[in-house]
Parts: structure tokens; sequence; C-alpha cells
């Protein structure tokens, strides 16, 4: 497959870009997130209700949003008072480690705890793409069904943790936790799971309890 | 950069193959619709609700199913006796023309009138991949969003059509229908919107009365 071939090419100098964000990245003590799940899942509501929490706790944060275009979603999160870079990827369906490390040229590293990276809205490609981030997790919505491990099980796979999100709306669905914490195990044993809903806070705590520690 | 020149190889034999399917489907009379929306947007249950509905109606259908892995929805849609094809894309993020020439070979396309080609949960790649239907839509559920539309603008620009899914659970978020067809109207004018529920069955009927005309 000719596919392939070229794939393999573009991602060797991603991995090692990567690696140059990541020492970049732990040479200033910066723990990096790179957030990834489906389009609308959730990633920037529940990112504006926890820099918002964190921020009162006294932890300096920074955040990169990736977007196809517009700057939607970094104006939300500007208007928070949290450095932020955009990255439109004009088209592109994931961040690649080349646009982070240009990104990070342009965020005060020095005075920041924690880096979010908001992925493109995309559950597929950009869990192939390292972009130096200490820890990825997917963020998967209650309404996007449970049985969305077992399907984009090589997806989850690269996942150090999971977010199940949009909780409040658990009733109004056939989400079953239970089957999803199942399925993830089975995938990736001992994953940890983080159920919430930035809307009603339900859950927060303890994922917030965890980011501070 | 590298990358467009590669897509643009790996394009031009898609967009010819693209050609040959849409003659053989043309020949056969058939309507042929690729169904793009992300992970949990609604498009199987819309699919089993719909086949249904078309199968006691008379309408005889058949059905293309792209996933990355297992055939959970194939299963799914098997179950309702209409012929299935399942292409497992093993990791890729939408199908292309060739995988979709060979699924066409394996169905009855003397006996049917309408075929669904559900891609590959992704809202992104597989809107850049012709297939040789007669018309692209986009499955968008109120969960996603109303900020989609623009956020996706050259998606959603690809499509013919868009349906608005999960309409059930609309009083349970902040989606607004006038705000995403008054972008979608922007995008691309005089595109046709239908806001529906498979599950509670409203707004069903002008999208089947659609569909048999």
């Amino acid at each position: 497959m000719v596919e392939v071939r070229l794939d393999r090419n573009v991602l060797e100098p991603n991995a090692r870009i990567a690696e140059g964000n990541r020492r970049l990245l732990a040479d200033h003590g910066v723990f990096a997130l790179n957030m990834i799940g489906s389009p609308g899942c959730g990633k920037t509501t529940l990112l504006e209700t926890t820099l918002r929490r964190l921020t009162e706790a006294g932890v300096r944060t920074a955040v990169i949003e990736g977007d196809l275009e517009t700057s939607r979603d970094a104006d939300r999160i500007r208007s928070l008072r949290v450095p932020t870079v955009q990255i439109n990827t004009r088209g592109g369906c994931h961040l690649d480690a080349r646009q982070v490390a240009g990104a990070l040229k342009d965020l005060p590293l020095d005075d920041i705890h924690l880096l979010f990276i908001e992925n493109v809205g995309n559950l597929v490609c950009p869990t192939a793409y390292d972009l130096g981030e200490t820890e990825k997790t997917i963020v998967l919505s209650v309404t996007e069904g449970h049985d969305k491990p077992v399907k984009y099980a090589g997806a989850f796979d690269t996942a150090d943790f999971v977010i199940v999100s949009k909780l409040d709306l658990l009733p109004h669905t056939d989400f079953s936790l239970e089957t999803a914490r199942a399925d993830l195990e089975r995938i990736k044993p001992g994953i940890r799971i983080f159920p919430l809903s930035a809307r009603t806070g339900d859950g927060m705590g303890q994922w917030l309890d965890w980011l501070r520690r």
C-alpha cells in the first residue's frame, strides 16, 4: 500500500520533533496534556471549567488550541486570561509536533505548570501523532455511545486515561458506564477513567485533584 | 509540504475509480448516499430506523458499512435483513472509492433502489474522498454543538444536505437550530436541512418522503 509508506516518511521526522518538545517541556517542569476527541465531545467546555478552577487554586496554565479553521475556541479560552496559542491546520485533520514546537516558542514556559493541547476534533488521526506531550487523553461524551472504545480500540489504546464527559446527559442516553469501563479495561488494562460533567461539576473534583497532584 | 503532494497522488486514481462507481450505480438506477459524521453522531441508529421504514414501504435498500474495525454496525443492519457489506479500514480514517468498488460487486444492484454508505466516524477526512455516490450528507447531532458547521466549514461545504440528528436531546443542550441553519446557509446557500430524531420519530416523515421521491 502506497499510503502506508508515505505515512511512515511523514511520521519519522514528527517523532524526532516530538522528542524535542518533550525535552523542552521537561526542562521547564511543564506537564503537557494532549486532549483528543470527536467534534463536539466537550473538550473546550471541559477546558474552560478546568482552567477557571485551576486558576482559582493558583495553578498556572496555558493552552494550545488546534482547529481546522476559526479561532472560536481560542477566543473562549483567552477570555479566561490564560496564555493561548491558536494553530489553524487549514484542513489538516490533526496537530503535528512541528506545529506544537512553533506554538511552544510563543508560550511563557517558565511561568506555567500545566499545558493543555486541544487537538483537532477527530477520534482517529490525532492518535497517530506524538506531539511530545507528557500524557494523552481521549474525551468521550456519553452521547457518542458506549460502543466507541471497541469501535475505535486502536485510538483508545494510545490514551493514558479517558475522560467520559457530559455525564449530565447520561439519563437521556443508552450509554452504559459499566460497559464502557469493562471494554476500556480489556483494551488497556488498568486505564484510569474520569466520568464527569463540566456543566454540573459532577466528577470535576476528582479530575482536578488528579491534575493538581 | 510533502504531505500535500502525496495526497494528490493518492486522490487522482480515487477520482477515476469513483467515476466508475457512479456510472455503475447510474446504470442500475441506484441512488447512493454517502453518510459522513463524527463518531457517535447517530448514523447507524438513523440508518436502522430509515431502513425499517423504507422496507415497510416496499423500497429495496442495501448498505455499505465503513468502520476502522469490528462488524458491530453491519451486524445491527444485517439483522434487518438488508444486504450489507462491511468494509474494515484497519485504521484508515475514511472510505475510498476502491473499497466501495469492491463492495459493489457483492451487492445485488439490480434489485435495489437505494444504497446507503455509512462512512468511518470522522467529520474531516471522509469529506475529501469521492466514493462515486449520488449525494453526500453530513449527520450533525445536536449534542455536538451548533458551532460545528463554522468550525468544519470545509467539510459542510462538500455536503449536498445536512441531517441534524438527536433532536430529542435538544432541550438538554445549548444547541440553536436557528444558528446552525443560518451558518449552514452562509457556508452553502440553499442547502437542505433535515432536523430529526430517529428515537422519537420526530422529523422522520419529511426525511423519508424525500428519500422516496
